[in-house]
């Protein structure tokens, strides 16, 4: 699967960065494929932050306008960058606290079964239990076969 | 206000850190007064993160056990810390969108009115305006006198 | 405003960063318009920085060779950003310290005054004032209508 | 498991830092029990480097020495930390590609078994198979009762 | 020297980063310029890697195959990278070690030596000197004109 | 040269940092042997800073005013450091540009110079010359003997 998606990108300094879950939040409402911010040194000695927007194409000026409104950027930069990426399928594996979703990935070497947090999360706040054993068993569990 | 507190440290270099905002949650429900992770470089050029919990000294060993559980640490390292801080107060202050809860804080010199996050962050949701916005009315804002 | 503009890159392993004000300083004056330091990790587990300097087009070259001549790197790599920029203003605002130049910016949801840094640093260094406390006056302060 | 340690620090601003896996064998080779390097912002917004050494008591003096030697520091300061370890044991684990050394680590809340990060390399370089396979194999491994 | 090279990226959540040290080697094994990891805060308050694998054209599917194999990212993002770079050769200088291998590079300011990690570390290991010692003896060495 | 120092720390999410190089000035007049920041990622994913201050015993709770007053800090986490420091002196070294100011540090292993950033950055305004020059020259320089 591949395809050309915008990459926005703002240097910030003097911005109160606690409002970062939010504006992750709106990002992700709005289009955006990932977010993630960096810690920098900028000039002048300032500690800043990096943040990057990779986008759906569609909502590329959205995403802009939500990053100008909600930090101190003054400007945003963008590429576009290219993408290749593994086919993935949701599944459901059993566990000792019940069946748990989890998402199936055809890599280059074969299928890989991977935790999904939110779901291992919910068991372990049920159960009370470590989120790390959730982990554990998702790694050791089979496929179930029958839905 | 003074007192010595215990911080606990680990590092942790073969983590899946994905599981760091149930964890951080944990450590609060259970009486942590402060986490934070910091990104490192371990021996033999392993990227790793140091974990650093400051508690209230009555739930020093049940955390240190949630650290233990939670995370592939082997260990924890602890030393106690004094700290001043100083008197704060929850107030109501008065906005466009009506009363925002706020934080006033008597620092060395003279009083400081401080948003409150979560506060402003539902604001922000509620009335679909840019939370930086919300921020800068309440940094304007005066305290309400009258309950 | 919009606008492809180079953005430059090195990744540096062996260089006292000691010398980094001094380059920045150095690659301001030369045309670049934001220069950042990233931490990272490089191969056999060597701390890095990553360099990247934003450049006004005309002056791509000179500030390669700045970075060339000024750390320890033995290449640049580049590419072209494209750039969605705010219109912005100098304007004074008033302050029970005197008249303050701030900036002025019209974002995609109205108008929003930013405190210029190295101007409420004299305020607070003249007055013995914190910084804090003029950046929290300019936040309150409207536009001053007749220079 | 509990006892104080000595947690030796330097912050670095004028060191090409390329020499750190060098560094960090020769600390662990004289004694340490944990290097690790933290990246900073220092005075005058020089890139920095926090070097964190935990030391085996017994070598304090040497390690600290040879921070002196191998790096630019000028001095290095030190506090005691106290330890909380868990019971841990070599073990070895079956897997398609043989038995491979895991540790297994006495929790808080029951046996846990993690890979050792140098076995499975070995086996990934050996077999040319990804060492992410070879960690899932070990996670999902039973302990050989007979050696 | 110039030339457009591919620049691969990808942002890590869930990997074990134990397995960074040999994820490098194999990516230079296979073809890699530069390989370097960089400490972000992803969607949900997650501490993530960024990845970056600076390819040689030639080699760009294997290398993306190796990401997809050894770390858990489900794609990789890539775009194409001006390059200049500066001309280098290998030098032998004299030390009171005997002769050691340096680079002596052509830089916009003239010719300038620079020390090589390994062949100073072979120096350092076997003397049982400083690293730094070494690094300062090139420093000052002169290019031996007979070989 | 030994001695306890007090080592004072605060965890900021929600401070404008642009302010830190005023704020790092303010503390090294006021007292402060050693400041740095270092990146965290803090509670509900917000990213953060770790401000750390060295002080001079005497002027410890000056700069604990310090930062509460430039910073939202509502408080300040303190212990002590023993500290082990080499003896150090302010020579002068030859150079093509003229006599530069240097250090002299006695090592574990003997005399080391090392270049003053300050008086150097002077010599490559002045001159127009790479710092890295000046660097080079200083490194290789002997100690002017007689004043």
């Amino acid at each position: 699967m591949r395809g050309a998606i915008p990459c926005n990108e703002t240097n910030l300094d003097d911005w109160n960065s606690e409002g970062f879950p939010y504006l992750c939040e709106l990002l992700f409402t709005r289009g955006a494929l990932d977010v993630s911010l960096c810690p920098l040194i900028m000039k002048k000695g300032r500690p800043g932050l990096l943040l990057r927007v990779i986008t759906d194409p569609a909502h590329g000026l959205e995403l802009k306008h939500t990053i100008l409104s909600e930090t101190t950027a003054l400007g945003v930069r963008f590429h576009r960058e290219e993408r290749m990426t593994l086919a993935r399928e949701a599944i459901m594996v059993s566990s000792p606290w019940g069946d748990i979703l989890a998402k199936k990935v055809l890599g280059p070497q074969g299928e890989v079964i991977y935790p999904e947090y939110e779901a291992c999360r919910k068991i372990a706040e049920a159960h009370k239990i470590p989120l790390a054993m959730v982990y554990r068993a998702v790694s050791r569990a089979e496929e179930r076969k029958e839905p």
